[in-house]
């Protein structure tokens, strides 16, 4: 690879295609301006090759590989994966494992992606699947959560490999040197919750591990931006994430309501309409866009499939930075300790008659 | 027990104690004039007295038992179960058990609060612990969400308990004939989630249960009022409720910010107060205060320990709905009923060798 970042972007997938993915990666590439950056685009040659002409800047670092097939939005995973090779998804991916690309992007069929991501880079990480991130804002800034709804299932050292990755991540993209590291639980106290969290908890407090725990973190901490890094297993971390969703989605309704209730209202919100501005921009996911699945041999970031093009573009630059740093070798250094760790910490307990403690 | 209702009032909980309990005794006297209600009084004799010298209204409603003691709002519910007897909290919910009133309202401990009430009433269903529920505010009025903290691990049954008694909830309270039920996961197939949740939902589908069961819902069909019942375990339950909770924080927070950012925004908020006010009534959480603990033979409701009068009354009104409908006959003989329906279901499902999918 020269030392040019490259990023292989699945250009036909989500909702809108390519209409979306080149506006994307205009706005991207005026982002990234300074930092080398080449674009490999893989889909339907002619369609692209359209796009792509109404942005003359993006020519000159977009390379198109012709992709005959595209996954469908709705396809099962099990199916894509037999009929993926040659698609544009597919494609995206196999470019990194051929040490064509640095990162890939997608904002296509997540269960695809998935499936595809693990069976062609393969897993760094003892997971089902690769772990999903969501950036979440917070009064101090951006927390980096997950997993957000891959690994339904976690037993202790998953939601330690996640404090790992998740911690690097939030290095490598948020420029943060020692992040906080947090566990969702229902309670601060040590004898809260299920046994995996409570196991989690001893391995990551006394486990040695060189990250900065604080601890048990509960929901409404997140919001307030207790930690930089909250771990939870994907399906805690899915509810989590589309209720708070569902709790904007609920306020902002409310919200549009009351200041359409009176001329006298509408009057106001017209006055303040710069503040409402700012508080929109403030609360736009599309400026979170880009969740990176971690645990895989490979920089892979999923973008929503209904983002807008500064959505997309977002998700590019997370690819970007992910690449640009040593995210993967740190990740990769980590992971190989932690088994030495979880041994050390596993003989430690049991030599101080510590038991998992049953729950209570 | 006679034809007015009596709801027994642990008068010394909370953060505030009786300078917040009478005043909202005195607001919920007023919301539920016409419907006979009395409060029985637990706690210290001479500060009830003076609260209560303040409040002429309610001296014809209320009657005074001394208590000794209080539980202290960090006791262990071990420590607070020995050493209970004689305390207002003991007191409020023993009125219960001896006929003496008809539900119980209490913004002292939780863990303690729920420790006595299974102790001293024993539980109607086979739970761990009695199932919390929150009112969740929805663009379609109010959901009940249940169980958001006792009952941490969950199995199925318990799941299909809590669709059950929810659902009679629901009815009691918010006046809904026939209301419908979701059950919390992280997508709507039937192959989605743990094996748990997988199983609840083919139990409540299949069962022929009496209930209008509307399948899986996800995180952010709580805030649209998909449902009118959300089912959850204690664990995710409880996330999910703090997330909500955050997430409002952390939005109200922007919006403050946001007017404040310059003196036109400022005047903007200023020609829109009254937009803003009503904004602020229909987030205010103490309108949904009041949180029935189910399961137990007995009503007994939880306000918030920080709720102000407003809140405590709501709390109370809670009490006096559960109290005056037939809720309590409704939930014995629905569980009394699962047992059976739940042992068809079985049988059902083995003759059809339908054994628990594994997980995916």
């Amino acid at each position: 690879m020269s030392e040019t970042t490259v990023i292989s972007i699945d250009a036909m997938g989500g909702d809108h295609g390519p209409s979306v993915v080149v506006p994307g990666l205009a706005i991207a590439a005026e982002a990234l301006a300074g930092r080398a950056v080449r674009f490999l685009l893989h889909g339907d040659e002619d369609r692209l090759a359209a796009e792509l002409a109404r942005v003359p800047s993006l020519r000159a670092i977009c390379e198109v590989r012709h992709a005959e097939r595209v996954v469908a939005m709705d396809e099962k995973p099990a199916q894509a994966l037999r009929r993926g090779k040659g698609t544009s998804l597919w494609n995206a991916i196999e470019a990194i494992r051929e040490g064509q690309a640095d990162a890939a992007v997608s904002a296509g069929n997540t269960g695809a992606l998935m499936a595809m991501s693990k069976l062609i880079l393969r897993m760094a990480a003892d997971l089902d699947r690769p772990a999903i991130v969501a950036g979440w804002p917070t009064l101090r800034g951006v927390s980096t959560v997950l997993d957000v709804g891959a690994n339904i299932e976690c037993d202790a050292e998953r939601l330690v490999d996640f404090a790992i990755m998740g911690e690097a991540f939030h290095r490598a993209v948020h420029r943060v040197e020692r992040p906080t590291v947090g566990l969702l639980n229902v309670g601060s106290e040590d004898q809260k919750g299920h046994e995996e969290v409570r196991e989690a908890h001893r391995l990551l407090r006394d486990g040695g591990l060189d990250i900065d725990y604080r601890g048990f973190v509960e929901g409404d901490d997140i919001g307030k931006g207790a930690v930089d890094v909250v771990v939870t297993d994907g399906f805690t971390g899915n509810i989590a994430l589309k209720t708070a969703e569902g709790t904007a989605r609920f306020i902002s309704t409310q919200m549009r309501a009351a200041f359409m209730s009176s001329w006298l209202s509408k009057l106001g919100a017209l006055v303040a309409s710069g503040a409402l501005k700012t508080l929109r921009a403030r609360l736009d996911p599309s400026s979170l866009n880009g969740a990176p699945l971690l645990g895989l041999n490979g920089a892979v970031v999923k973008s929503h499939g209904g983002a807008d093009a500064k959505g997309f573009a977002n998700a590019v630059k997370v690819a970007a930075d992910l690449a640009q740093s040593n995210f993967n070798s740190e990740i990769h250094r980590n992971l190989q300790q932690v088994t030495a760790v979880l041994g050390r910490a596993r003989e430690a307990a049991e030599a101080a008659g510590g038991e998992p403690e049953s729950a209570k």
